[in-house]
């Protein structure tokens, strides 16, 4: 049959060649976790439930971005009360995998809470921590269904026994989350701030579903609330960081790693990154307290964990794209000379959900028009609020689309302000053959407006994984 | 395999049951037309030029709704021009498919004018009409490519030798509309104003690109401009009336049709509907002129010209959803009990371009999980322009899911206040393997607003026509 038709047979295949195992010394100190059969999903050699506790003797500070849908599901609703109520101090996590506890009412919302309370009781007692309700909770899954809650709360129990710190009990939590992905999504990494080192580890889920916006959680510093993608993620660090500034800092993050990643276009329920920060590593006072890292009180420190915060997410958030359902290529949409980054975040994202646009790169086709049409789709936002400056217009006479290769080669534009290219087919096809593709709008705006998007092609293979999910 | 790969090869057939013989006296008076092969297409088979001209003695009417994509085509520049000049007196319509003239350039524009002056040159000359450009041109196909201006021009002059009025004329015009699609849309019908008998006649295409989003033409007295679809249609009736209540009553009309269809989510360059309106059928005075139908002279009687264009636009529009790429299903997504129309209809449009709804629907599957999550993921426009009232939101317990079948059985709710009903799956089965389908979701917040949308499904075929488009 068809080139793509042949193409089909080899790229359902797992990509578990992306998981590795990492060195103990770049994972956080002060955690115990694991993941465990709990008996959500019917196959016990699957791992469904992950428990994470922060066994520091220091505050831990918890932040969360979750989704913008109006339909947020119990543990989304849960993990932002808890954390609104707390200040921002939680010491533990619990997920399952295998039902999103999403649209169940009242019952979803007590499942969600007891178990909040059943992983609480894991935790060591501390004096400076009070709180019934330590933990925050994830869930992912089928939607409209019940949890099957004893079974959960059995499991956490059970959970206990398996607790450690090693590479093993971190890889176990990660594939606790897993759905659809086809490898567990587990990444550390070591970073510096005035001279002392601190470690960061993070999982994270897909694979379908994925179309992340999400906004700060309720606490009372955040930044007005919006509403978006199940994406499920974690990240743990061994610094000491503020409540205030974990918050702004993973926001920041979020912004340019999760929600700028697209697998189908559609945003979830469930879509939640959280973040621990327990100061196991941080330095002490001779009363032997941490000074939390704060953007007020120390701009330099703050900036430097910000920056390693995101480009720690964007690795995350990237290995989900990868993993996309059905996904056989890997792109990066890159706009730019846009008004402003609202702009080009806008047009990025209407570009990588456009089917027309994911068919053809998954047919290894530089049909650029796609581009260009799902480009123009996108109206630019009003330069000023007066109704009487009309807003600002793409000029199709200055737009230029240009592939960088992944190899390193020569980059192949393929319409130079507004004028296609003679482009060599043999050249495109040799750019487009490779997993990795990488696309750039220039809108020649001559703003400073810049983003990029991650998304994947959509093939056969996405359309048996969702045709056929329930049955 | 699957039962969704067990479904495909059934799938991919025509869908050339749709197009059926008319009765000759169902269409308008005083056109000619025609379609041939000019040399767009390499198949010499396949019909790539038509052309349309109204031979009433009458002053003909022209109005029109173009893509708002930034970058709009030649032919859509050119043919906005035409009717602003004139003043919404056109008198023919000349179009080829096998390529779309966008982004072009100086020469797509040069091209686009060159096809409307010979066909301009095909009509007769009339006292009342002295304009040099005459005619509006419509292109569909690959973007990015030259027109082969000289196979066309002298197509359009070996057009004159097969202009004719009867059923086969009208059917060779429809198919030279065709890309993808894999029958001429083609329809006609007879409505009566004031006792007197008119016709509507019209033909479209799709199959690709589609999510048109088009607002009216340029005219002096058109509403303001906004920009978004390739489809292309055209509509001639022998009624006469008013350039300026031809184009109210289509903007009004492809708002309610065309642009609340998709079939991928992607607006193209080149969308566009043209009517026209010749008054070949109408009753003359004493000096022999007819007085043209206007919503200020006869309030009454452009109602009904009104309702009349609305609902046959709307049959032309399903034709295209029917004939989506790779459709095996034709869905109606009607939202109501929204606060406005433009909330109903930004939510019916996000179910209908979802993938995971549309792959769901095409495993049959009741999967009303996702069209929640797509509901939730559309926020709702401000009830107010100040900042201190807050927009509105979806209130999750007020919302039902109902699938009504097409086989007129009793109605299955999925959703009612936002509790999960026990479905029973072999009846919700029942209703899915239907090809017509009809999914009612109501926010329950007693707005007024409601909307119909009208989407496919997405299949394996669709990928297989996208991935291979051009190779």
């Amino acid at each position: 049959m068809s080139l793509v038709f042949r193409r089909w047979a080899s790229s359902i295949s797992s990509k578990a060649h992306l998981h590795k195992p990492l060195p103990d010394s770049t994972f956080p100190v002060g955690y115990k976790l694991t993941g465990i059969h709990a008996g959500v999903k019917k196959n016990k050699e699957i791992l469904d439930l992950g428990v994470i506790l922060s066994t520091s003797s220091h505050p831990t500070s918890a932040a969360a971005c979750f989704t913008r849908n109006a339909f947020k599901a119990a543990p989304v609703l849960v993990s932002d009360e808890i954390l609104s109520r707390n200040g921002g101090r939680v010491r533990a996590l619990v997920v399952n995998s295998g039902c999103a506890n999403a649209v169940t009412g009242k019952q979803g919302l007590e499942d969600a809470w007891s178990m909040v309370k059943h992983t609480t009781s894991l935790l060591p007692v501390l004096d400076h921590n009070s709180s019934k309700d330590d933990a925050l909770v994830m869930s992912t899954g089928v939607i409209g269904q019940n949890l099957p809650i004893s079974n959960i709360i059995a499991g956490i129990r059970r959970a206990a026994d398996s607790l450690s710190s090693d590479f093993a009990a971190w890889e176990r939590a990660a594939k606790a989350f897993m759905t659809t992905d086809t490898f567990p999504k587990l990444r550390s990494r070591v970073f510096t701030i005035n001279g002392v080192q601190y470690r960061l580890a993070g999982m994270d889920k897909g694979a379908g579903m994925i179309h992340p916006d999400m906004g700060p959680a309720s606490t009372s510093f955040s930044s007005p609330r919006q509403l978006h993608a199940t994406l499920l993620g974690c990240i743990m660090t061994d610094a000491a960081v503020s409540p205030r500034s974990l918050q702004n800092a993973l926001t920041y993050a979020v912004d340019r790693s999760f929600n700028s990643i697209s697998v189908d276009g559609d945003m979830s329920t469930n879509d939640t990154i959280i973040v621990l920060a327990n100061g196991a590593a941080a330095p002490t006072d001779t009363n032997g307290h941490v000074q939390e890292i704060d953007e007020e009180t120390d701009k330099d420190a703050f900036d430097v964990f910000k920056k390693a915060l995101t480009d720690f997410a964007a690795d995350l958030a990237q290995l989900v794209v990868r993993d996309g359902e059905g996904a056989t290529k890997f792109v990066a949409v890159n706009v730019k000379g846009a008004p402003t980054y609202k702009d080009a975040h806008a047009i990025a994202s209407k570009i990588s959900t456009s089917a027309l646009v994911k068919t053809a790169l998954y047919g290894e086709d530089a049909n650029w028009g796609r581009i260009l049409a799902a480009t123009g789709s996108v109206p630019l936002s009003p330069s000023s609020s007066s109704s009487t400056v009309p807003p600002p217009t793409i000029d199709p006479s200055k737009v230029s689309v240009t592939f960088i290769p992944s190899d390193g080669t020569a980059p192949l534009p393929v319409l130079v302000n507004g004028e296609p290219e003679k482009v060599n087919e043999d050249r495109a096809k040799e750019i487009l053959v490779l997993e990795d593709i990488n696309v750039v709008v220039d809108l020649g705006l001559g703003g400073e407006g810049e983003a990029t998007y991650w998304t994947c092609d959509f093939s056969y293979e996405y359309v048996r994984i969702n045709g056929d999910y329930r049955s």
